[in-house]
Parts: C-alpha cells; structure tokens; sequence
C-alpha cells in the first residue's frame, strides 16, 4: 500500500471501486448481510428490515432537474425499494462548509420535503456538521433509508436466472449528461434536466403486476454498464443487450458523441434495470408505461448462459463486451 | 434570511445549531418521531427498532486515544444504546479527499473493526465517495447505527423528573481537550488522551442491575452543560449541579484555565450523564465503576421542580446558570 493515494476513481462506482470494497471493505467488515454488496441490507429485526444509506456530493449542488436534496431522498429511497422493501424512513446528515448561503440551505430543506412527500417517506433523525471555509464544497448531505418487508423476499442481484429479460425503465445517460451540462463552461444548448425521481411507487405497482420480478437495481454511478457487469457477476450469468432497443435522449447521445462518453456508463438517477420472467415482460412493460417515470421503459437485452460477463449487439450488428467502468468519467455526480 | 450564512456555530452543538434545528429542519421534517429529537429515532417495524445517525469530520483525523474511524463507531453506538435498545448493526458511509493516503484509511478500517467487535456490532451496508482535492478535509465518515429495543421502552430526556439524581461516569472534557491538544502549534505537554469509547456493554450492566433509569445521554458536542439543559428543556425540570463532585482530570482543568474553557462545555466520546431514581444511586455508582469505562463515575447533581434550566453550585459555594453552548468553543471535535 505505501505511499499509495485515493484516487476520484476509487469512488466512481466502476473496477476500482469495486477493487477497493473487495479488498479494504470486505477484509475488514465482511459478514453475511454486507457480503451481499446489494445497496441494501437487510437485517432480522422482529421482522425483516431493509436499509441502505449514501453520501451526496454532486456538484454543482443544483442542476436542472433537481438539487442535492432532492438527489439525497430519491438515490436511497430507490435502493431500499429495489429490495422489495416498502420504504418508510429516512435519516438526514449535513456536512455543511461555513459560509454556505442560508438560503441555499432552505431551498434544499425544502426540496428534500418535497421529494419525502412524494416518495411517502419520513425523515425521523438528522445530524448537522459544518466545517471551515474550504473543508468542504459547499454541501454533502448523507441519507440512511430504512424499509419493511412485508412481503417480496426473493429479490437480489444474486437470483437472476438464463431466459429472463433486461427491461430499462426509460431513457439512459439524462442524469450524468445534466450535471455535466450545469457546470461551469461546458452549457451545451440543450433543454436537458436531470432524470432524478423516487421510483418507490412504480416499484410497487410492478410487484403487485408481476410475481416473477428477480432482480430491479438503479444504475447510478458507471451507468447502466456497470450495473449489468455487477449483476452478471452477482448471479454468475451472460447478459446480451440489444443497442437498437436502449431509449435515449437525441441530446445525450449528441453530448456523447461530441464529448467521447459511452452513455452506457453515464449515471441515471430515476431508472431501474429490472429482471424477470420472459412470460412476465409484457405485462411489466404495461404497467411500467403507465406510471409517469416508466414511460419509456423497454426490453433491451436477455439472460443467457455463461461466464459473468455483458456482451452488446450494436446498431451495425457487431457483437462486444460491455465491461466495467474502470476509472472515473464524470467525478461528483451523485 | 436574505444573505444569511452556515456559521461554524450552527455545528456546534449549542444554542445557534439548537435554533437552526428548531427553525428549518423542525419546520421541514417535523414528525412524531424525528420531533422528540432524542439522538435516536424509534421507529415501530415488527417490533421496536432504534436508530441513529452522525457524520464524523473531526480534524485531525488522529488522535491520541483514537481517530475518526474509532469515533465513527463509539459516537453512533452509544446515540442508540442510550435509547436502551441493543445496538446490533452500522450503516458506514465515507467521504473522502483525493490524494487521501490509502495506509491511513486502511488505519482508520482497521480502527472501525476493532472498535465494532468490542461493541458487538456488525457494518451492514456502506457507501464511498471520492470528491477532487480540496473539496473535504481528508475523510469524513458518516455512520447510521440500528438497534433492537426488547424492553427498556421508558428511557428517554422527556421521563427526568423532580427527584432524580444525575451520574456522570467518569472525568469531563477529555475528548475536546486531547483534539485541541493534538493541534498544529497548541501542543501541551501532558499524557491526555481522548475517552473515545463504546459504552454499550456499560449501559447493559447498568440497565440489568437497575429498574429506574430515565435517560441517559452522552455529552459530545456543548459539553456536559449543554446536554445538561437540553434534557432540562425536554422534561421541563430544574438540574442542580455541584462543582465539587464533578470528576476531571487535572491536565484537563490545567488547559482550560489557560486558554479560559469551562470544561462544562468541552466534548466527551465515553461518558454518559444518567438520570435516574434517588433510591438507585447507590447501586448505579457500584455498577458502573466496576467497568473500565465508569470507573470514576459519581453523583453530580439532582433534579427539582422549576423552570427548565441548570444551576450550579460552585467549590466557592456561590451559584450561577449554566446556559447552553451558544457558539462554536472548539470546531470539528467529532
């Protein structure tokens, strides 16, 4: 280890972070519920509790389509509710640098009720730290979720099996396209916001439609790649994808292209990647169409037999791997 | 608000972080549970569950007598375990500066580990985010702790009442004193080390061995005093303390008459104040100093009828107000 350093990539949800869980995280802290590396845990209470906690630090701390509050409620109460969980309370951490506008602060405040109100969710304990001018950049807000299961128990990365579909629930790459957008001198001319939504409710609706459901994860950071790559690994299968199938924004893949990014590795905040039964996939694409966040949703690849890995068939026809993100592309965007 | 900006004192523990919480945060949030603003929330699953969160950024990150990772660990544990539930799991959130050498965060896992096995508690979910150097101080750490309440349910700062004694279990002001002590050009030279401690198998003894428990808290930031009048607010009785009984190293004292603390107001990470019945003293004193952590654990004052506020009695015998914390004495201590 020596002299080595931490690096923006450690963080960026891709190989090298993963490195790091398996390595540092796991040596230290490995016990069965952590080993599951879902977003989640879940622990036996009197009754079986799921929870999941974050860190936000994007910035800027306002973008188009939403802020760091808003950002903080949605990004937990979505990994808590992909397990199944019906998602109930919210702890609330601010590390707040000195001198952080008190308006701001409001705002933010505000846009984290509002979003609370939405997902039906409480925030029932809170700490506030501020640091010195400089220790920090303006504002990182830490939200813990925590849910009830009541019902839904065999949902995880780990019980996607050969023969259940991919579905997207909508357009990909929207949320990392417009942070990068709103920060200082690359304002491309687009009408771009932030995909950022509490997917808590259409969870539900698609668990009361569909009993086949194995697997429904958020691709945050590394994008939804990276996402397949952890879930191939996870529950030790294939995963082909079908480029032509993928929803996108014309403006994400103009910014792509100009800009050299893969939006398969561009963060979404308001999306799921869902797994089922091939027989369900119909009737998940119905009932997801109907809720507003899942109008574009769509099947785009399939589970085969295989070693972990994601492979793409693109628009020209030609077949490739899908890897892990390795390094950082966009640092600070959730 | 206007142009309104985060002091460091709104982080302090004290009065400005009291009216802020009571301002936007209540305004914002305000809930059955959040609104008894114990450091834990309770919330009903199947059974009863406790939880509490805090965001470490205490400066520097290594002490004597521990670091962020061991506080990380003690002050979320003993949030929980004052509410009288067993603390069972951590969620684990890191936020850390580019160009962090990686010996120290693996110093600082190492730490987490070792503090968590003494508390019994395992680390259940987590979350890593690197943010560009200069935009945080290193490593800050958030920690989420969940515990199970299986009796004990009539412990909290609303049950104190007129009649009861106050304990503190051991020397106040060691923690504040040995960061402060650790600081760029204010080294003094003494021995003094942090009183960082997980205090949860503590509490077990002292709740096994007696029935009249009302609240039990621990001290951290604002000190003694501020604790002091924030159980006095929250069950609306008068707390009279007495100088003379209250236990404090003398390299503690010698310090703060230097640099004019009141070491009322100095953080501890390993002390609690206990309130419980008069007929109990005794036993609770007995109990507590035959552990390690409570070994110099005595009666510091007792509870009257009266207008919510702290008295104490000076080694002078004359007697004064002790008034919350209302800026920041020493920032970024935990």
């Amino acid at each position: 280890m020596g002299d080595e350093k931490i690096l923006l990539s450690h963080g960026s949800g891709g190989k090298m972070m993963h490195d790091l869980i398996s390595g540092m995280i796991k040596q230290y802290f490995s016990n069965p519920i952590l080993d599951k590396l879902n977003d989640f845990a879940e622990v036996e209470g009197a009754g079986k509790i799921a929870i999941s906690t974050d860190s936000f630090v994007v910035k800027p701390y306002k973008f188009p389509g939403g802020d760091i509050g808003k950002l903080a409620v949605c990004g937990t109460v979505n990994d808590v509710a992909v397990s199944g969980a019906e998602v109930l309370y919210l702890t609330l951490g601010f590390i707040i640098e000195e001198g952080f506008s008190m308006k701001d602060f409001n705002d933010i405040c505000r846009s984290i009720k509002r979003t609370a109100d939405e997902a039906g969710v409480i925030i029932i304990t809170g700490d506030t730290k501020v640091v010195e001018k400089g220790a920090a950049d303006g504002i990182y807000i830490n939200t813990t979720g925590i849910g009830i299961k009541r019902k839904y128990y065999n949902i995880g990365a780990e019980f996607v099996r050969p023969g259940d579909k991919v579905i997207v629930t909508g357009m990909i790459g929207e949320h990392g396209i417009a942070i990068l957008n709103s920060r200082e001198g690359l304002s491309f001319n687009t009408n771009l916001v932030s995909d950022c939504a509490p997917l808590n409710g259409m969870i539900k609706e698609l668990l009361e439609a569909c009993s086949t459901v194995k697997c429904m994860r958020d691709p945050t950071r590394g994008g939804v790649a990276t996402t397949l790559n952890e879930i191939a690994r996870q529950s030790s299968v294939k995963i082909n994808i079908f480029e032509e199938n993928i929803p996108i924004n014309p403006a994400v893949q103009g910014v792509c292209d100009l800009l050299g990014f893969d939006p398969l590795y561009v963060a979404n905040e308001g999306k799921l990647l869902i797994f089922l039964s091939a027989d369900e996939e119909q009737k998940a694409i119905e009932v997801l169409r109907r809720n507003k966040y899942g109008k574009d949703s769509a099947v785009i690849g399939k589970v085969i037999e295989g070693s972990p890995r994601v492979n793409i068939r693109t628009i020209l026809g030609s077949h490739r791997i899908v890897d892990e993100l390795v390094t950082e592309q966009l640092p600070r965007i959730c």
